[in-house]
């Protein structure tokens, strides 16, 4: 199958009714020129042309999606969960290439066409994630691209043998170095902070810390990353996600943290999470950071939520943040797609022409309505191929 | 067709699989002795058995699902959707019977037997929302149970002749007496609350009363609420709708509120709201207060989000109580099925033998899967009766 399609009676991002030719998987022209120069001809019915959904933080490696209903009695405390998903990794056979497989078949049902993956690096598991996730990765290149961050779930100093650990996944073909609640898991914020900007530092390599101490707990380490970043010279490679302290109530300790991401260039992730306090993200993207949303955990040992549905998040982040309007329900889309792949620093992004040609096609009057109702995905292209109609993947999951 | 059928290969509330006789609209027999005694037999094919979903907060009248996409540029305030939904309703032409039928079957297909809905009372649109939702009532009496709130949704004491409106909805078919922010929008706390409970006793009804009021104030509504629901022996008929304040951060205050609720068998209606603060669930069921929940306004002026669907209800009640266990989960439901029928004081609701055959049936391992995973309706049966089968009513919505 070429990569190459004209397609009829399709509207741009909610815009007029329009005809796109995709050439050589990319957006080659919109409108006036767009001619079925002997390539596929698909009608979309006037359906709305969404670019690609980004799913910018979740857990590949660890969902029990496909699985036996997992019966969930776990305590209520952060280390809880932590303690409880290592030994049933073990205890339940979770496989981090067939789990993860089994996720991306799904994402990609729903039109995501980017992921950013966290995937547990600890002295237990070893690499067996990241060997697992890159397999999957491999396995469906050609229909989705992902993102690997090498993630100290279990900790980095309170666990020997982890940065090394880290180091060999950054060489095995890991993206991304993660870090982890440096006061409340490693119990020493400098030491943590140092050790992963120098992980960084030494390969190159951009930064997602999951941050979900609250208040001025959080509020300090957001201080000492803006501080790290500065100093290294790595604004706009450096992503916050959670950051739930930004939700604190404190409107003037709020402000004085997100002037200090905006001037060092740092991204958040939120998932717009209903039960905890969360980052604004109306007042974020005004203050000129970029946002981006991730589905987080689906399905597994933490929670029995999620569904790997982009435009559902999409919801959620507007839930959470009393988005009725319709210009904001834009913003909210924004955010699981421009907003992730700004973090990704994904090239040539978007529906105009030159872009990869990755988009999802939804029958829905609006983006606000494609965002509220949350419609099946008619069809999604990746790189100019059909990948999925109807809401599922053209692929098997294992 | 009879309202009589053979469940076979069924798992009421998720328990071992087995069969179960409905007869005369009834369940008749679960486990042994039900038998294919000249019914029809259908074979439930493993699935799980959930009582009727209970919708206990809505508004039906005011829904634009099935219109045109509408452009929400409202402004921020309560009082900026009040005014702007009162003049949308007669230039988009807001039709109360046919937007109620719409809704109507929309939750049908999702699983609701029974609803509770406010329907706006003024002195603009008089009773035409009350007669619409009468005739949809009428309509589809056999396929639904609906109950009216007589709701001055643009306030009671400050629009002198609604309090005579809401005596005629009442007289007319409306069951319940609603109430509405009594500082917020009336700006007389004891004159609006005299006035409703003066309506509910002089008619014998029970109240349900919308408090948006946040923090003290709205501490102070549950107390002038509590004092006289106990005067007046209106205990176990008096219902609070949304009651943020019961999510204010002080725990004493609201632990000496929820005290008072219970005492004063008054209960509590939520939807799980992600921007505002809620009142904490399983707290307030752990004090022996019945919680409900319901979908409030769908696709509506208001806002954009909803489909009707009580499943994604209570996962959302879950997300915004951070209930992840799957005992949690069952909590979760449990307020969107028997906790929506003890409000609306619904006779012979459930699974047990002599209760309404009113049920639903979903493809899920597991309640806490049903929640989570929020499965297509397999099949839905009110008063013995199949009315939905697959996502969709058996019935057409005008």
């Amino acid at each position: 199958m070429p990569a190459s399609m004209l397609l009829t009676n399709v509207r741009p991002a909610g815009g007029p009714t329009t005809t796109v030719l995709v050439r050589d998987g990319r957006i080659a022209v919109v409108g006036k020129g767009a001619k079925a120069d002997s390539v596929d001809v698909v009608d979309a019915g006037g359906a709305l042309m969404l670019p690609g959904l980004v799913e910018a933080h979740t857990h590949l490696d660890k969902t029990l999606y496909g699985m036996a209903w997992y019966r969930n009695e776990v305590g209520p405390r952060l280390i809880d969960k932590i303690d409880n998903e290592r030994a049933m990794k073990k205890k339940l056979g979770i496989d981090p290439a067939r789990q993860s497989a089994r996720q991306v078949v799904l994402s990609v049902g729903h039109g995501t066409t980017h992921i950013r993956t966290h995937v547990d690096v600890d002295t237990e598991v070893g690499l067996a994630g990241i060997e697992g996730v890159m397999r999957t990765r491999e396995r469906y290149r050609n229909i989705i691209d992902i993102e690997i961050v090498a993630f100290p779930q279990s900790g980095l100093l309170v666990r020997p043998g982890t940065v090394e650990l880290m180091e060999e996944a950054l060489k095995m073909g890991a993206e991304v170095v993660g870090g982890l609640d440096p006061s409340g898991i490693d119990r020493d914020p400098k030491g943590h902070l140092d050790a992963i900007f120098g992980l960084a530092e030494r390969h190159g390599r951009p930064l997602d810390i999951h941050l979900h101490e609250a208040g001025e707990l959080g509020a300090f380490a957001v201080e000492l990353t803006i501080e790290r970043t500065k100093v290294l010279g790595m604004q706009g490679r450096v992503t916050l996600s959670h950051a739930f302290c930004l939700g604190m109530p404190d409107p003037v300790a709020v402000g004085a943290l997100i002037d200090g991401l905006a001037e060092a260039g740092i991204h958040v992730m939120t998932t717009g999470p209903a039960s905890r306090p969360a980052p604004p993200v109306k007042r974020l993207v005004e203050a000129g950071i970029t946002v981006c949303s991730g589905n987080d955990g689906i399905r597994d040992t933490w929670g029995p939520y999620g569904n790997g549905d982009m435009l559902e998040r999409a919801m959620f982040v507007g839930l959470r943040n009393n988005l009725r309007r319709d210009d904001e329900l834009e913003l909210a889309l924004d955010v699981c797609t421009h907003g992730g792949a700004r973090v990704m620093a994904l090239a040539d992004y978007g529906l105009e022409p030159g872009c990869r040609a990755d988009f999802v096609l939804v029958d829905a009057e609006t983006v606000a309505e494609a965002v509220a109702g949350r419609p099946p995905r008619k069809l999604v292209v990746k790189n100019g191929r059909i990948v999925a109609r109807d809401g599922r993947a053209i692929v098997e999951a294992p």
